[in-house]
């Protein structure tokens, strides 16, 4: 599984991925039935932008950004590189000059388990980066790893090909495979959102929309005023 | 001091929660003899905002946000709603759509010791959050719990109806029953920290201003030039 | 190696500074070999600001701000007053007033590996800082401690008298006796940097500017197709 | 809440602790509806022991000790020393030197928020302590702090007299006035643990013992062979 | 991916297993070039046991051990239970009761991602755990999940089947299909391993043993006698 | 400070080396002002034992351990192997083979601000180690780095030849030029902590033996009955 690159990964529906763009995270993620959430260490270095791309992997060695190199060229129009590291690591593996060689490719963003710098550069010329650290920290060009192989990165595995998608909530993977279905589901729970957005605007409670009053009861959660409450010797 | 739904706790004064809002959480910490700060993990979605209200409390299941929808019901104007969970938990358990929900009854703002999510529409209504996480997370709604019970959320004691007050510097709370005495403690601080500041633009040191060239003796603090220091053989 | 106020420490050559001020941590920490970066763990409490200065230290008791009382008479114009504890400490041992009193004597900035507090009003006036955590907690003055004596802050040992730079990407320190060398060898990585972002502008890979299809074929990284890696049973 | 040493705080009744003593934390813990616990930070220094005593509570600045002296004073037969800080802390506050007063007084042991130091010396002593870190951090007897009032500590908030349960799995709290109700529930609930065990060991299973199979099916888990759930394309 | 419970996996080849419980963590790992590890916060709650064992996966919902109790139904001889949760969790999901079942069937141990409980009684029956937490947490079981899906635990993705490796040092998942290989070059590694030892016994030196005098000159590694470095100015 | 391996570096001298390793480490650290203390991250992986030497630095890349077997050579009879890396890194960079190297040419142990592996066999074999983690994980031998140079492992800069004291509290460093002042100063500290010893065996409290009463006085802290306490309407 390491020291390979993989040339021609097959990459989910371009339709599919500019159709994924228009949801959030946390609407996708609800859609897929609360699946492919990378985990919330990894936060935006910029705030306000969403995207969704196609994966592009690479596996590091700590400390070494060799295969980010190799990995620049396998990406393309569309992608997001995703990187991951051996072991754990916050060097800043990933800065302003590789941004540069990206954006040239119409790469769309870069998500990262270790951390990234020229965080000012990077907001400033629109590139947008999810990492699990900021760090100034450089780094060497020594040790072999792989492209375009599974990698984890904030606890989730991530095929090349896989869908992307990032915004201000985090990160998630759409399994190429589940690419459609996440598109149709995902409309879905939107519409479902604004329904219940519109209804909560005009005073309704969740208690009622979603019944949970009988959940509440068959759970045995009991009302009780705040004299019964302290009558009865509890909340000391 | 679970499963139940307490219905109409005592509630600080308004008139102190209003005051108490004229004033940062570093300025009523210090007035009420540095005690009440929830602890630093709990850090604001947004910058520049400042809430006070009167804590509603919920106690959740980790991963499940049932008790969240119980609490909507118990919340009302000036309000801060204020989440725990049994075990640690930075699931998503509230966005967007409880916002709205809590915006039109007139609530104030969020404080969780879990996740929370939708942050970019979170700062866009204008509904101000302070959470331990950022996570899409989602969660279930099967597991019971408490409102208004006493819960403990940043290492500090929540009681319903507490002075919640929160800003760029984090949370605090202050108890019910002391919200007159930290009204009148903050005015006094305030009016201190106001001539503390023109003295020091001014220039006066605090060494002199809060005679601590006395203390800086007593604990036997010695003045050495960099060459006398040297000369010591100390600093290696 | 407590207990002591350095008075005249010697300082890093004025010019140096300033020279240093026009180049980022990140190319500065690999102009000198990758060295004196201060761990991730220290963010900014602000957004697109860059300082350098020189160090004043403050040896602190976790809890308790006396010697930054003691350092702000020692600070002056283009100072960076760096705070350190004896333990670790996320205590606001840092805010408003302090800001107050050395933005008046010239100071550019604080960096500490405890908390800050007044957060909000730092910004607004201005004054720059990198710390390891946003806290309102409060802080006595009871226990001595030291200024201008060598500290740890981040991992990284900082001398008085040392370049400290500081700006989105994080903090570093460059010793007093290589301020010199470090100017003349971020002039030139910098200008190695202009001449690889024109590169990569063109759509130069990085593989080839560096040399690196050579490294990768030392190092025994295999080029393989999706279809022969898929053959080769790999990436299960 | 600081500044005040109380005398003479109501106890749990002895013969509940003596009882609780013979069941272990996990199981109190579910007797009491799953509440009570400090959370998993807190670990013990020695292996194999359990005990349980009524709580005297202390209320430390970060890096000083000077309440746990004013706390001896105020602990005698069957107490367990209970230490907070007003901020996170890791210093070594306790140390055998108090371990011995606290022995001879007829002390059971300790439970600290902060670090504890001598931990050799106190394994060989017998002297039970259970703390979020180990640290030969000393520490000062510099600033005023309170003995015998509510503190939090490891997310749980503890009253004097409340009694403490602790062993390998960690460490809970049994509010006084619910240590009968404790007892009885542990009874209980150790009952129905023995019964189960001799269920299992016999082959029983969990899905039968306590009807989950009702539960998987109602909440729509399936059960499909290997061979159909590669079929169905899942598992990618 | 979710709410399936797979009946009957492949499993990886028994006397691949048994082969590699002759070596440690560290040498398998190595031998697979260094692929495969888990990360280093999972541990063991007893001292001086390895295992080997087939993967038997459960995928709970944070809080919840039903899909634990699901899984006891799938294992059998031979097997270690693998328990990942959806969302970050210290619970003690796993304890004696568990233990008992499972070791009638003939389990080896359990790798978990979150907390395990009653570690005393778990160490006295010889029944070993690996984990990311010690609690008493108990847990509900009221939400649906997996059992035999992939999961990723510790960083690492498991598939049901792999096999499961765990020592003092920590726990290797290698995947079902490596089983033969890893066997081979484990058994390579440790006869070389050998060889290196009895070398070192005898005085050789790394440096030596492997060329690396020539790996420490091509990097333009310096010698320098104390006197040297201390003229160069460096080392201040 | 990159790139050297220095030879000859002075060491502490032998007597006060061996005198240093009569006391405990939380005895020294106070000895000496409580300073020297390495963070409480860094933990043994065995029990009971406490050594002494002097420091043989190595300063590695991350998940690199080149420079360790360049500092085997440099490393001799009553010497302490301290490995630091220049950012965090928990890889098991040291294990068994290694510490057989040292153990021949007298090493008395490791300390290390990264991971070790094979710890069963490093206990097995008496070699003692202190780290910041366990893990299997292997490393590379691919990137240049020094030995004997000043390093900082726990927030603590080490000089090569200063006395490293360990035992179960944890790592501290005692100053080259410091050893003679603080074996004196760790006799005066032992003597006063046996008194203190006898005195608190007898019965004799902290409070009185400290004078500390005048202290609480002083500070303002107060006495009161729990009838007292109450009635003010406090420890709500």
């Amino acid at each position: 599984m390491s020291g390979v690159i993989v040339t021609n990964p097959p990459k989910a529906d371009r339709a599919d991925v500019e159709a994924l763009a228009e949801h959030g995270v946390a609407t996708v993620h609800e859609a897929l039935g609360r699946t492919g959430l990378l985990d919330s260490r990894l936060r935006p270095v910029q705030q306000g932008v969403r995207v969704a791309g196609t994966a592009v992997t690479a596996l590091c060695w700590p400390g070494d950004n060799l295969m980010i190199h190799a990995a620049v060229e396998q990406c393309g129009e569309g992608d997001i590189l995703v990187v991951a590291t051996t072991s754990p690591c916050t060097d800043g593996l990933f800065g302003e000059l590789f941004a540069t060689a990206l954006q040239r490719r119409g790469v769309r963003g870069l998500v990262t388990g270790t951390g990234v710098r020229d965080t000012a550069e990077l907001r400033e010329m629109g590139f947008p980066v999810w990492s699990a650290a900021v760090s100034a920290q450089g780094t060497v060009k020594a040790t072999g790893g792989s492209v375009n192989v599974p990698v984890v990165v904030g606890g989730r595995s991530i095929h090349p090909g896989d869908v992307i998608l990032a915004d201000d909530d985090g990160v998630m993977c759409v399994p190429r495979a589940r690419s459609a279905e996440a598109v149709s589901a995902a409309a879905a729970r939107t519409a479902k959102e604004e329904a219940t957005r519109a209804a909560f605007t005009e005073g309704q409670l969740g208690l009622d929309r979603y019944g949970l009053r009988e959940t509440l009861a068959r759970l045995g959660v009991r009302y009780r005023t705040h004299e019964e409450y302290v009558r009865d010797g509890a909340g000391s």
